[in-house]
C-alpha cells in the first residue's frame, strides 16, 4: 500500500480522488499494490464525501506523516502551492501536480530539488489536459532532434475562435458562451490574454531543450483584438485563426518562441483541431510531424492524467523517472522583433500603398477601401516599421505550420 | 557502456544503427552512458558502413555473447525472427523489435518469457511508426477504461484512398504510384488486403484489454473494391472512405474487433488524415477522445521509435517495463456477423425496393437506377440477410469515429 495525499478538491482534486476510487481495482492491478488517500488538504468543509473523515487544513499533519510518499498538488496557483510543493519534495516525497503557473514559474528549481532528494516531480497533467505529452515528448526526444513544437494550447480562446469561425459570433458573445459553459473562468484574462498558453510552451520548450524558459521571456499576445474580418479573409486566404504557442530552435541554437493569434493554413494538421480541444505538434528531425489531440482542460480527463503520474510515482519510489531540465536565464532566447513570418495585414491603403512599404505582397481582398493582403517573410521589427507608413487595421502572423 | 545487437540491415535496421551513430551525444546525455552497437546481423556483405568490421552473418555470434544485453530484432516476418527473438529472451537479453507480424502472432509468449527472464520486450514501432502510441496508450490505461481504439494504422492504403478520394485517381493507378514512390511493395497483398492493419488493431487490443487478440480471430477487408464512384458519393454524404482498424469493447465485456473500410464522417478527427500518415484514437472514460496523428512507416520515424525503445531497455536492465497481456483464445472476440453499424449502400433499386430490405434508409442519391443510401443501425449478418432482396454493387460500413 502507498499513501498519498491530494492538496485541493476543486475541480481537478475531487476528479483525483474520483478516479483513485472507483478506478481502485484497475490501478492495483497495474501497480501490484493498492493507492490510498491518507489526507485531502482542503479549507472548505466536504461532510458528504465518502472519505470526509480524510480531510485537513492542516499542511503540516501532510509533510510529517512519513507514511505519506506521494503528495498532488492541485491547488494551482503560486501560494501556497510552491512552498508547499517545495517542503514536500525537500522532505524527500514525490510530488505530482497539474498546476502549469507553478512549473513555469519554479519548474527548474523543483526538479532540482527532486533530483537531489531522489523524487520525482511530475507535471504531465500541466500541459494538455489528458492528452498525453510530456511522456510521448521525452520519448521522441531521445532520439530526436525537435526543431519545433506548436500547439493550440488553451481549450478557452480554441472555443471562443471556433465560435467565431463556424458561426460567425462576436468575441464578446462567443466569450460569454465560454463562460456559461463553464470553459472560460469569470475574470478570462490568463486565457485571453494568452498567459495560460504562455506557461504551458515554456514547460514544452524547457522540456525540449533542457534549459528552462521563464513565461517573462515570451512575447505573448491573445485573442481580443481578432476581429470577424480578421476571421473572414483569414477563410479567403485558405486559412483559420488559432492562438498558438510556438518554439522553434534556429540555426544558432537560439530559440524563437512565442504566443501569439497565427493564421493556420486549412490543409495543417491543427486547423482542425476546433473548440475546447487541444492539439500539439511535435516536430523532430527523425520522426517528422508528430501531433496529439485531445481535451486540453476538464475535471477526468486533467485528473486522469495526474493519476497515471501518481501510478508513476509510486511506481519508482526509489528510482527517479529521467524528466529534467536545468536552470535558464532567457539569453537563449531572441527577441520577439527579430522573430521572421509573414504577415497578414488589413490596411486602409491602396495595393501601391502597400507594395511601397513591403514590396512584394500577395493581395486577399480589397473592399470599401480596405486592403487585405499578405507579406513575404520578414522580421516583426521590420514589419512594425515598415507598417507605420499605412493605416493598419489589424496585423496577424501566418504560422508555418 | 551497453553493448548492443541489431538482427537486420534493411530499411528499419540500416536507420537504426544511423540514429545510434549520428545522435550518439545525445543518447549518452538522456542515458548517462554509451550504447555501443557489437554486431549487425545480415547476411548481404555492407564493406562500406562506416561499421563493416561488426556485421556477421552467424546468429550464434550474438546469442552467445554475454556482453550483448539488448538486441533489436528488425529483420520483419516470422522466420527467422520469431525463434531468434525467443532464444535473445530466453538467454536473458531485452529485445527491442519494429516487427508487427512477430508481435501480433507471438506477442503474448514473448511477453511472458521476457516477464519470467525479467528482461524487457517492447515494441512501440510494431505501430504507427514513429507515432508514440505504445507507451502514451499504457499511460491512457492506467486510470482510464479504454472504450475503443480505432485507427488509420496502414500508410500505404491510406496514401491510395486519399489518392482517389483528392486526385480522382483509379484504385490501380494510385497503387502502382505508390509503389513507385515506395509507400507500397512490390507484393502490395499485406497491405491492400488488410493484414496489416490488422496486425496492428490486434496489437492495441491486446495492449488495451490485457489478453492476446490473434489476426485469425479478426475479420478483415481490405481496399481493393473500393471504387471511386464509392469514393464520390460517401463525399456526396458527407464522409471520406478510410481503412480503419477497430476494437470496441461492448457492455458484456467481449469484443468487437475487425479491419474494413469505412466512411469516416469530414468532422472526426481521423477523417483528416491522409497521403500515408497514421492516425489512432484512444477513447478513454476519462480523457474522451486522444488522438495520436504521424508518419505510421519509414526508415528515421519507424528507427526513432526503435532506438527510444532500446534506450528504455538500457535504463531498465534490472527492472521490467510494466507491458504485459495474457495469452488469449479469442472466445472473447464477437463474430463479425454480430457487429453492429449503418451501412453505406450502392444498389440497382428504387427506393421503395430498399425500404422494403431496411426499412428506414437515408437516400444520398439516386442515378441512371442505381441508388445510394444508408441504412439505420443493424448487426452485419442481418445486413448481408436483407441485402439478398437487392442488387447491391457495393456496401460500406459507416464507422461511429
Amino acid at each position: 500500500m502507498v499513501s498519498v495525499a491530494i492538496m485541493g478538491h476543486g475541480v481537478v482534486g475531487s476528479g483525483v480522488a474520483e478516479i483513485l476510487l472507483t478506478h481502485k481495482q484497475k490501478l492495483f492491478s497495474s501497480l501490484g499494490e493498492e493507492i490510498y488517500i491518507k489526507k485531502i488538504l482542503d479549507l472548505r468543509e466536504f461532510p458528504d464525501s465518502p472519505i470526509a473523515d480524510r480531510f485537513t487544513k492542516d499542511f503540516e499533519e501532510i509533510i510529517s506523516d512519513l507514511e505519506i510518499r506521494v503528495v498532488v498538488e492541485v491547488m494551482g496557483g503560486l501560494n501556497p502551492a510552491y512552498d508547499f510543493v517545495k517542503r514536500c519534495l525537500t522532505a524527500g516525497k514525490s510530488v505530482v501536480t497539474s498546476n502549469k503557473e507553478l512549473v513555469a514559474a519554479h519548474g527548474a528549481e523543483l526538479l532540482a530539488i527532486a533530483k537531489e532528494k531522489n523524487v520525482n516531480f511530475l507535471f504531465e497533467a500541466s500541459v494538455g489536459g489528458g492528452i498525453p505529452i510530456i511522456r510521448p515528448m521525452s520519448q521522441c526526444l531521445v532520439a530526436n532532434n525537435v526543431n519545433e513544437v506548436a500547439g493550440i494550447l488553451n481549450g478557452t480562446t480554441n472555443f471562443i475562435l471556433t465560435k467565431m469561425i463556424e458561426e460567425g459570433m462576436q468575441f464578446e458573445d462567443a466569450l460569454k458562451l465560454a463562460q456559461e459553459l463553464g470553459f472560460a473562468e469569470r475574470n478570462p484574462a490568463a486565457d485571453i490574454e494568452g498567459h495560460d498558453a504562455c506557461r504551458k510552451i515554456c514547460i514544452l520548450a524547457s522540456l525540449a531543450y533542457g534549459r528552462h524558459v521563464y513565461p517573462e521571456a515570451v512575447h505573448t499576445e491573445g485573442i481580443t483584438k481578432i476581429t470577424l474580418d480578421d476571421v473572414k479573409y483569414a477563410e479567403a486566404f485558405g486559412c483559420v485563426i488559432k492562438l498558438i504557442g510556438r518554439v522553434k530552435k534556429l540555426e544558432n541554437d537560439m530559440l524563437d518562441i512565442i504566443v501569439a493569434p497565427m493564421l493556420v493554413p486549412n490543409k495543417s494538421q491543427l486547423a482542425n483541431i476546433d473548440y475546447e480541444f487541444n492539439g500539439i505538434m511535435v516536430r523532430g528531425d527523425c520522426t517528422g510531424d508528430v501531433v496529439f489531440y485531445g481535451k486540453g482542460a476538464g475535471k477526468l480527463p486533467t485528473a486522469s492524467a495526474v493519476v497515471a503520474d501518481v501510478v508513476d510515482c509510486c511506481k519508482h519510489l526509489k528510482a527517479r523517472k529521467y524528466l529534467y531540465w536545468a536552470d535558464g536565464d532567457g539569453k537563449n532566447v531572441i527577441s520577439y522583433a527579430d522573430s521572421v513570418s509573414k504577415m497578414f495585414v488589413r490596411a486602409a491603403c491602396t495595393s501601391e500603398e502597400a507594395q511601397g512599404a513591403f514590396g512584394k505582397i500577395t493581395k486577399i481582398a480589397e473592399n470599401d477601401g480596405v486592403l487585405v493582403f499578405a507579406t513575404e517573410e520578414l522580421r516583426f521589427g521590420e514589419f512594425e516599421e515598415k507598417a507605420k507608413q499605412l493605416e493598419v487595421l489589424s496585423a496577424i502572423r501566418i504560422g508555418d505550420l
